[in-house]
Formats: C-alpha cells, sequence, structure tokens
C-alpha cells in the first residue's frame, strides 16, 4: 500500500516549494510546529521521531489545508496547528507503509526500518498518530478531533482494503476508485475542509472544498497507479512494477481485464495469478484495450472535476495555486 | 514490549469477571459498544477488525474506568463510550506487540500475525487507534480527546524507550519505573482519572484517583515482569524468559547487579550480554541479592500506595472492588 502521490514524487521539488509562495510564511511556521512538538527529553525517543519527520517530504498536505484557507479568509493559529496534525499523520502512515513495503528508501534517505528495525517502524508510526491526535485536541473545539479522527480510521480502512483486493482482478472501477478514495483521497480531502471551516466557511462550501481535495487525491493516486506501469513498461524485466509484482490491481489492468476477449483476459489473468507468473508480459494487453490512455483520461477527469469546484471561490493567489494544482498531476501521467 | 499485565494473564479469568460485578450491566453495555463500532461494510476489513475485538481480553481499562466512576458518582453514557475507547487503544497496542514479539498465539487464539501476516496486524492497529480516537471525538467536550490523545502518546513513548533500553544493564531502577508507568500505568491511570472526571470529581480527586491507577499500573507491571523471571527459573534452560532473551532489563536483574560485588557483576553480565549469553543461569544471582523478593516488595508497595489513594472515596461496593484489585497483583507474584 502507498500513500505516496503522484506530485510528491515529481522529479522536481522546487516546482512545487514554488507553488506554496502565497502561504510561504504560513508554512514556516508549520515546520516549526513540527520540529518543536517532535522533540523529546529521551535521547532514543529523540532520534526517532526527529528522524522519522524528515521523511514526510514535501508537506503537500498542509500546504492544501493553508491554501484552501487563504482562498477564503484569514489564516489563523489553529489553521497552523491542523496543517502540523495532517503532516504528522501523513508521515505515519509512511513510516507504517515502509514496514509493509520492506522498502529501504524513502526521499533519498533510508527508511526507519532499514535504518532501525521494523520494531522502530511500528512503535515511530504509532508514536506519531498519537502525538497527531493529542496535538488536535489541543484545540479548544472537538471539531478537529472528530475530522481528523474519522478521515484517519477512514484512510486506514481503505489501506485494509487494498490489501483484501490483493490478487483479485474482478475488482470492479468503482471498487478500485472507492479503495483510492479511503487510502489517500480522505486525508487530502480532509485537509481541505478543515482548512475552509476553520476559515468560516459555510456547510456548503466546506463540502466542495472537500470535494476539491478529494478529486485531487483520486486523480493524484490513478497517476502514481499508473506511473508504477509506466516503469514497469520503460524497464520490461528488469524492476517489475511493485503493484503488480503484489497483485494489486490498479485501473489500466483493470479496464484491460474489461474490454479483453475471452481468451486475452484468460491469457493476462494466467500472466498476472498464474503459478507461473509474469507481470511484466502484460504491456501489449495495455495497449491492445488502450488502457494506459483510459486510466490518463480518467485522472485528467477527476482533476477537472477539482478545478471546477474551485469556481466557488473569489480570484486569489491562492486559489490560482489550487488550480495549478490539478494541472500537475495529469501532466505527470502523460 | 508487553503491555499484558500481571491480573490479565491470571489463570481463573472468571474470578476476574466476578470481581466486576458492581458494574456488570455497564460493562455488558461497553461491550455492545465495542461490538457495534468494530463492525465494517467491507468484508475483510470486518473479519479482522471482529477477529481483533476479541484478543483484548479481561477488559481490565474498562473496568477501572467504570469502577472509579461509580465509586464517585452515577455512570453516565460518555463513560461507557469511554471505557470502550480505552479498550481499543489497548488490544490496538496488544495487535501491535504481537508483530513486534512475532508472538503466535494470545488468550488461546492464534494472533492476528500469526492467522493472517505482520502487514494485516500493522494495519489492524492503526485501524484501531484511530477508530477510538474517532469515538472519543463524539463526546461533546474535548477533554477526552485530549486526555486520551496525550495518555496514548506516552504510552507509545514508553515502548520506545523500553526498546532504547535493550541490552542496557547500567538501566537504573528509577529509569525502570519510568519506563514501565509510561508503557503500561499511564493507560490505568487515564482510565481511573476519566472515570472520576466525568463523574464530576475535582481536579484533587481525579488526581488521586490518576494516581491510583497509576500505582495499580506499576505494580502490575512489576509483578508480570517477575513472573517472566520466575517462569524462567522453573524451567531453567528449557524456555527462555522473554525478557531476559531479549535482553530487557527488569527488576530483580537491576537489583541484583546494583547489589552484586563487582566480581558478580562482571560474571552476571557475560550471562545476559555475552558473546556466548546464557540468560538461563541468572536464577543464582538473583537468590545471592534476593532480588526476586526485592521485586516483590516493590511491587507490595505500589499496591499499598495504591490502596491508600482510595481513602479519599466513600464506602461502596465499587471501591471494595477496586481494594481488591490491588491485592490481586501481589498474590500473583508471591
Amino acid at each position: 500500500m502507498s500513500t505516496t502521490t503522484a506530485l510528491e514524487g515529481a522529479p522536481a521539488p522546487l516546482a512545487l516549494s514554488a507553488l506554496y509562495a502565497p502561504v510561504a510564511k504560513e508554512m514556516e511556521e508549520v515546520e516549526r510546529i513540527l520540529r518543536d512538538e517532535l522533540r523529546n527529553p529521551h535521547p532514543f525517543v529523540d532520534e526517532l521521531v526527529r528522524y522519522g519527520c524528515l521523511l514526510g517530504g514535501k508537506r503537500l498536505r498542509p500546504a492544501l489545508l493553508l491554501l484552501t484557507a487563504k482562498a477564503i479568509g484569514p489564516v489563523r493559529r489553529d489553521h497552523l496547528v491542523l496543517a502540523a496534525v495532517v503532516e504528522m499523520i501523513h508521515t505515519a502512515t509512511l513510516v507504517h507503509d515502509d514496514v509493509l513495503d520492506e522498502a529501504e528508501m524513502r526521499r533519498h534517505l533510508a527508511t526507519v526500518n532499514a535504518r532501525w528495525d521494523n520494531e522502530a517502524s511500528v512503535l515511530l508510526g504509532d508514536y506519531l498518530f498519537t502525538h497527531a491526535f493529542y496535538l488536535a485536541s489541543t484545540l479548544d473545539t472537538v471539531l478537529g478531533c472528530r475530522l481528523i479522527g474519522r478521515a484517519t480510521n477512514i484512510v486506514c480502512e481503505g489501506e485494509l482494503r487494498q490489501k483484501g483486493s490483493r490478487g483479485n482482478f474482478e475488482l470492479t472501477e468503482q471498487e478500485y476508485v472507492s479503495i483510492i478514495e479511503g487510502k489517500t483521497a480522505e486525508l487530502t480531502a480532509v485537509s481541505c475542509r478543515l482548512g475552509a471551516l476553520f476559515s468560516g466557511a459555510s456547510e456548503k462550501l466546506a463540502g466542495e472544498m472537500d470535494g476539491f481535495g478529494r478529486d485531487l487525491g483520486i486523480a493524484f493516486q490513478i497517476a502514481d497507479d499508473l506511473l508504477d506501469v509506466l516503469g514497469e513498461e520503460r524497464t520490461t524485466g528488469k524492476s517489475l512494477g511493485t503493484d503488480l509484482e503484489k497483485q494489486k490491481p490498479t485501473l489500466p489492468i483493470i479496464r484491460a481485464l474489461e474490454l479483453a476477449t475471452p481468451a486475452d483476459r484468460e491469457e493476462l489473468l494466467e500472466l498476472l495469478t498464474g503459478d507461473q507468473r509474469q507481470p511484466h508480459l502484460v504491456a501489449p494487453y495495455l495497449e491492445r484495450y488502450e488502457a494506459l490512455d483510459y486510466a490518463r483520461d480518467r485522472a485528467a477527469s477527476f482533476a477537472q472535476s477539482a478545478r471546477r469546484r474551485l469556481d466557488l471561490l473569489p480570484g486569489s493567489p491562492a486559489r490560482n495555486i489550487l488550480t495549478l494544482m490539478t494541472e500537475f498531476v495529469v501532466s505527470r501521467s502523460s
């Protein structure tokens, strides 16, 4: 299970942080909160927790929260705290992902399980989750806790559903979208909802911003899954697409299976799940049924839906950046 | 790292549930909440989550919360919800412990990692943690979230500190107590504090009840660690005490090392940490320095301190049971 997104894996990180210009000062504040919170008097805990904090990467979720907030009203202290909270939760899921994937590197750093061990990763992830919840509870209102608790639970449910669907190539497109909506888009959605609500947005506007973050998250994840298959195509036989290697059904495969003739379908399933699996040989089938183009179109369509939801916002630099973000995702998967 | 307690491992579970008589009806309500909450429309998630729910065992923490509440005032709906929350958090830590310990059985059931795999355990634990936080946030006040978020974070910190202290036989008794206070006693302490506060207790009384749960938790863990060494003694050379096997310094060892002559100390350290470790040969040293008796006395002294704190409560069946609980722990380690 991977909760990294296409945007985060982008080769030009500078471009992305430049995007945060309208909230640059606020993002610095968030870094300060993260640094201050993720400090511990016990040396071993301190070392681990600080290292974990470095792994989070591009700070996409805090940026979404703050940009949404700024597009609607003034950015307040509560926003900064909540931005740190969503980043901590994201980092917790990454640290636990690395245990499951037995990954060795993340963002040019050794993963926690590679540098320490799985035990350290499990405990560090738990520490980050619980610290995030505690931090959310320092606000005066229970609203932040409620939205973050619910969203995080849906993320975990999505991860479990994805695990349960491994090797199930009967999975429909609808089920696939519902799973990535849980595991990836729920957290981007709640980031935008929190940004809006704590800027005094109406329920209606907050719901639209939630929808924006949700569509954006889904577009990201489709694009990310697509890159996994594309990596596969380019390096045929060398480095297997990790999703296919793990029998994780993603959109291009689902699409090809849906359109395939009975004979092609049988061959494809044999390559994916047979006794002598050869997932690196799926490319011709994806091409035959234009499955990659289809997945690209679906990502673009979710990105467009996200973009349209921004129409409710008044014009502002923050809104412009949110619009740009919806374009990033599509540009990565073509 | 084990957060099981002496009481929970007791051979006569009936005796313990009989202890819950003053809150028997409320405990049934808590079971109902747990059952209702830990249900999921997705079959794989549902199966895992329901299985996890069975692993929790004796429901000690909800019982502490409800007994404390009842000893002070009426038990309300909020208490029942919070009791379910602390049990879910406890279960989450157990599920993650089983990953780390590579345990195969818990309470006569296969552990989640044995029945499914480590990935399922990590995700299920995360699901339980986040569901607990969400459930806490359904209350009107942020107080429950705040106390539970903070306590759970301290539990994780305690687990990390314990991990960091493995193989460190310089650990002092004070540091050892501080670690078990975090990893075990913080959750029993907050259970009692929540029970008290939501019954309208003053800050002073709530603090005393927190202290009761804390002393009780420390006594439990000392007793539990002692049983690990005793198991060791009885089955010399066959089944190593798991704590010693993992180079986890516990009180009897810390005490023996503290009192040992330089020569004995060197021999003992060689047995515990040398190239050819033989932790099953430590028994004579523990005997020579009366280290087991000392640990027993320390457990008894924390239990007594817990008992004394109950003096602030008016007489009631609930208070009587809380008193009885402080005796259980000592009876197990003699």
